[in-house]
């Protein structure tokens, strides 16, 4: 990886340079709204609690599709942005980096972003995964032309580390690296280009880098940044941070949400709390999680993870989100984006979730 | 429905017209493309027949995404351009035609399509509903404000009949007439200008009029179109009529893709077979259609009923069709664009064919 000093400092400015340096590699993935959700999200939901009358926010949705990005997901960003400001990088090239090649550690989207990323490149990729990734993940790792490892769930930071040592690769860590947070804000950049005056934009938080960079692409704009995380056995760690002011640093969750296990890293909670960057961080449930991918699926026809679901979900059924966008957006209603983080769920995961 | 002596003729030309009534109507939908299904289909697939080696086509395919037109399907076009020429029919406007509305017999997406144009004119609609009917298609019909009439699955017609002489309305049907063929055409218009140098088009058939307005949509340009239809329990009626050179009028299937069951209408036969702009007639089996949409959802990441996935499943696995392409078109390929008709399928629908 990059060494952070040489870094760009985690600005807006820094997520435009991202973007122009990375544009040529990535796709510009389609915005789409559907009346049917608008109307959905903009009718009181539940029955309230207490004294409490349901929540009657007025919404528009805008629906980012990471889901098309290459590879299925938002991932691709900020592998294909940490690859290229490594080229740049006399340490890493004159050093023999392109032969000695990089190494990540993932059970699933970010394996995938680098090996396509450093293959696109030239450069070996040895991508450590975990003896739970789902056979297909390992597969897909593999067609993008990665030597894969496989290893015990607990031990892949030191089984890629002995790889670093052993073949002078350099790390690419999954989230807690200025220059991937700033690969991932580049779909908040978009996002901001294809929808029209958007209020507010609603990401899923696991390690935080795509909620991080979501919010450093909006910093200075008018445009609000929430989090959105699965409440199921603690995953919403960041959420809970935010209430005590200490980032949790560990999670044992089963949650439907599989794609947000992680807890959020440093470098995302110094910009997400630390900076107030992200306004507010709201958690859902796992019936509101796969009610929410059941609408996408069935309402605009993508193919998501329930990752992708949790931002939905918030703006259908969080009443305390719904309770704010209420007061603060009044008759004039909120432009709502939310960002579909992706979509690698197989056929057999789908009917596996609605059967 | 518009008198047949009042519409315009099956050319290009009409095509065009339609287009320019309807585009503010419909959606543009977008076209996708997908590097991994480009391998996939330009590798052999099957063990071939006898002593022939297995096809070597070199394809590179366009998706044309009418899963995410309005309603969830391409009969939206149809339905849009059948109710502006109505809106121009004197014989419909001075019959007091507005207020006495119109009729339509469907299960599925005809009905849809039809009640939301209708409502966006501010026309009453009534829609004969066979009693085998899924209940979600019953309830979205409804949701856009038709009257929804059920009846025993023979009664439709009659029962449609009768509305028309009780109310004074007009029928539309859903493929049968020139008015909806030139509507269903503009899918392909658009296609050939999203696409680059489409050497052909593959689209499903059922009553044929999608088959019929792409075909319309690329007389006289270089532009091939092909068509494609499930195999099972003699659902290939339109292939099945190429070679005898008669037109099947009746079959009775229960294949997966259930858009396709009915048996291709007149004025599209004569528009496909008669006319000769249909170059070609396939059929697939019912594990490559499961198989095309399952591809289509995990690659694609987008949701199609599996009547869409009929033409890439061609594309994929009939070695006639194979054969074909690699003869023709050698070394340089074919361009070839696919019609993903709709995407109208539940989750619980794809948890059934998945699990």
């Amino acid at each position: 990886m990059a060494e952070l000093s040489t870094c760009l400092p985690l600005t807006r400015v820094s997520t435009l340079k991202a973007h122009e340096l990375i544009k040529p590699l990535i796709h510009r993935t389609p915005v789409l709204t559907s009346q049917a959700l608008n109307q959905m999200v903009s009718t009181p939901q539940a029955q309230g609690k207490g004294d409490c009358q349901p929540a009657k926010p007025i919404i528009r949705l805008w629906f980012k599709c990471e889901n098309l990005q290459r590879i299925g997901a938002f991932k691709a960003r900020g592998a294909f942005h940490a690859i290229e400001r490594l080229k740049q990088d006399p340490s890493f090239t004159e050093s023999g980096g392109m032969e000695k090649g990089v190494v990540g550690f993932s059970a699933g989207n970010h394996a995938q972003a680098l090996a396509l990323a450093a293959k696109e490149s030239g450069i070996p990729a040895y991508i450590v995964m975990p003896d739970m990734t789902r056979p297909n993940n390992i597969a897909a790792t593999k067609g993008y032309g990665a030597n894969v490892i496989v290893c015990p769930r607990f031990e892949r930071e030191t089984t890629a580390a002995n790889i670093v040592a052993e073949k002078g690769a350099r790390l690419v860590p999954p989230f807690n690296h200025p220059d991937v947070i700033l690969g991932q804000a580049t779909a908040g950049l978009e996002l901001q280009e294809q929808a029209d005056n958007l209020d507010a934009i609603i990401a899923p938080c696991s390690g935080g880098g795509l909620l991080a960079g979501t919010a450093l692409s909006c910093e200075g704009t008018s445009i609000r940044v929430f989090g959105a995380e699965p409440e199921f056995e603690g995953a919403d760690d960041c959420r809970r941070g935010f209430l005590t002011g200490e980032r949790v640093t560990s999670v044992n969750t089963n949650t439907i949400a599989d794609g947000l296990i992680g807890v959020v890293g440093e470098i995302p909670w110094s910009v997400i709390y630390e900076r107030k960057l992200v306004d507010g961080m709201f958690a859902v449930s796992e019936e509101q999680i796969l009610e929410a991918t059941r609408l996408i699926l069935e309402r605009l026809k993508m193919v998501v993870e329930p990752a992708a679901a949790v931002t939905l979900a918030v703006a259908l059924y969080n009443e305390e989100f719904r309770q704010m966008v209420e007061k603060e957006a009044g008759e004039k209603g909120w432009d709502l984006g939310l960002i579909l983080s992706g979509g690698n769920v197989s056929a057999d995961g789908l009917a596996k979730l609605f059967g």
